[in-house]
């Protein structure tokens, strides 16, 4: 199983997050809370924007996050108003950078807990259905990149939503060909620099968790004391794949086969179901 | 450029070939004499038999061959009677070890050296072709490793000359078909672990170098005086893109679009054609 | 806390002890039963001998040893009489193949389990009593290599128990110098290639784990049916920190404060006292 | 033979001077044209500061610097006023990130291309004169970290020219004890965040090259067509191993045995002599 955390909100250093707290993503790392997997040890990835209409900047390593020194050297030395950032439980294939979470593809990022179940058998059929326009940007080969270059093939960019559900319904089509069952499980967010989308679905309806952070106008009233929110806007949010600290009402667990899609101006929650 | 040795007779330390001598593979590697490329400093390989019948096992990096440390511990510690090694220079694609020859498939080993040109263009086309048995199997993106993988597709296993033939026949006209007018360059060296295949072929007839070795009963006559040579069966061969060092008489240049089997009892010396 | 493994006996490949049994060293390296730390992802060396009188050869690795492909390569490849292999879970020092066990000097192997405390306070002290003619030859910066080093100072070349036992002696001194109230823990294994001479030994006389195999003559007339053991010669020894599988009878403790001693002929378990 | 690069001026991409010209730091380190070394693909590192007070951030790696798809991030995504940055071509010493410069004491960087020779003959005589608070931060095992922990020792961050006059007084006296003749050979660059310190010099009087930019200002007269200055500012300096590009009156070369100080209002050039 792997972890995952997306931020978005007033610019901040990426170690607040990933290093500096309890329970951050790094101290995740070493020690699971509510994951199958023991230890995600097996590559991260850092992705982030600036904030000036650029592409965003991906940094990947296939070592374990919590040795990594020069991860800690840029997460101190850069901030950024909008942030990935994934550790890594291989479920089989390579540790290699291109197997490495997040994936970007123009200026968009997408990141992935979960698996698409016997993948080697349905992989191929996978493949063949993406766009020849995007074919050779595959530079890894697992099902959480397979999954992004589908769901750009069904159109990504212009309709975040309708794709990811043609794809994971496309993904259970092709499984069940194959007599697999449970085709999907996942958590998974992508941006485009400006919204985040999250959405929270797998086949057998026993999906890995997905929780947003409260707004921060409330957790403000709920916690006057707790200067270190002053300096947070109140659209600041963080999307994670397990809470990072254990303030109560700080959390929000995304209800079963739901998506959430974290904006300036409204957030947004709303029921989520494969397009067949 | 990329670099490659194939090794073939009574058994010896990789260091023997890799690191020892004068224009060994490693000094190769930081100082081309006959290459277009400056440097081969993105990753290697090295692959080999125990002479067991067992798979060969393969030991592949993405450091430059000449700083990695494990690779002196490893030529110095392992013994083995037919060997790959492999010195890469990037023409794209990630460095990354999968990306790294020599592939491996079942008891084969495949390393090449050249390019399929505009690979982006008919990258998809090539994969297309490979059989779904062999599919998975793929780890990297190399143009390489995909002519591999439909040299195995077209029967490697039993017929290993008509298999390149049709591969290199399909690379040619698959580019043709996208205007490209010299589709292909290429040496190769493969072997299923008892004879060992080397190819020089390029769609425009001027292929990158492969030479042999000298018959060891022959090269024992020529310098009876040198008493290195005793130790090594009549039947030992090297094959190589660029000779590792000046003995005259040593090394023997492979003719333009010829290939060459080494194996027990007969080698064997003749043209190449792509069949269309 | 660290991890590792020393065989003497039958030659055999080293993917029997470190990858193929339940229990086995990377299995461990994953899960930790009876460890203070989770999770031993902080590189992995392994240090061979070739039987045929040649100094060993050694691989070190910074990645997780559960995910290097190239282990699983050596380990199936490589064969041998006697062998360490240790897997690190760092205390600090920076995460470098120079910092991974197990270390070398000569003909001889040398791994740790435990730490110096307040390392750095007497680090200077300690090197200081290196001698001159072995301090070039010193690559990284733990604990664990200062030890080997002034245990070398002290003839562990001719005497290795006297000269561990004036190492302790010396730490424990500088220790108490600074008001390090418990300055040493530890359980070493240090080998010339012919015999195995294994130390349990803190100054709290709480030392971490190490354990011993029974002698195979023995275990034969246990388990006459356990057929995986016929080919094991009857001086065949296993030294572990954790004890790799549950076979009753299989794993004997070695006391606190004891040191054994594994060689063709007899072996040995006495008591371990510092000089001071 | 190493390459650096120090700049201090307007906030500008590191991409700019690392990636993106012809003769950009990168591309020397594929191709020599001045350098006694073939290959800088030995590691590499990157120091730089953030304006805001804070100590610099530095990422190193072992990987060449032409094939590290983090670097080519990073360097795109860190926008900088005063920034240092290396390419390694190992004399010797283990390729670890932690023999890879800048090396960083608190505030302040140094990066070194040159050696101390016979540096295994004087290494212990020059670690033992370094301070004992200084000890335990030196990490790695190269002449060019001894030099910085020995000019630490001398006061650098005092008066940073004395201290360096000192610190190769001292490396030629310990080594003519030994029969060293020509004991050293550097050009290094140090700074505490707001001045450039470069020195050229060696024992025998035939130093390294050392380049400085000329003024921004005057450059600006010399090519008012060349728009891509408009942006920097009149105090912009770069110094190099070798000039980044062919425009003629753009570089100066540092005389022997000479230092230079970069720092808003005046800089200086003046003659650097050991202290003995």
């Amino acid at each position: 199983m792997c972890r995952w955390l997306a931020y978005s909100g007033s610019p901040i250093k990426l170690e607040e997050l990933l290093l500096k707290r309890d329970h951050s993503l790094i101290d995740q790392s070493l020690h699971s809370r509510m994951g199958a997997t023991t230890t995600n040890g097996d590559g991260f990835g850092v992705g982030w924007y600036d904030g000036d209409g650029e592409p965003p900047r991906v940094y990947r390593s296939t070592h374990p996050a919590w040795n990594d020194r020069n991860l800690n050297e840029l997460a101190a030395g850069i901030k950024s108003p909008l942030f990935f950032a994934h550790i890594r439980a291989s479920t089989g294939s390579a540790i290699q950078e291109t197997n490495t979470h997040p994936f970007r593809y123009g200026k968009w990022l997408w990141m992935h807990n979960g698996l698409i179940r016997d993948f080697n058998t349905v992989h191929r059929e996978l493949v063949n259905r993406i766009d020849d326009a995007l074919f050779n940007s595959i530079e890894g080969t697992t099902d959480s990149e397979t999954m992004f270059y589908l769901a750009l093939t069904f159109g990504l960019q212009s309709d975040p939503v309708a794709a990811v559900e043609e794809m994971v319904g496309f993904v259970e089509e092709t499984g069940h060909k194959h007599d697999i069952e449970q085709p999907i499980q996942m958590t998974i967010a992508t941006t485009d620099g400006e919204s985040i989308w999250a959405f929270r679905y797998s086949s057998e309806g026993d999906s890995r968790s997905l929780w947003f952070s409260t707004r921060m106008d409330e957790l403000k009233l709920l916690y006057p004391a707790l200067h270190q929110l002053d300096d947070l806007s109140d659209e600041t949010r963080v999307i994670v794949s397990e809470p990072l600290g254990d303030l109560p009402g700080a959390w929000n667990a995304a209800p079963e086969s739901h998506y959430g899609v974290v904006h300036p101006g409204t957030d947004k929650l709303a029921p989520f179901a494969p397009s067949h």
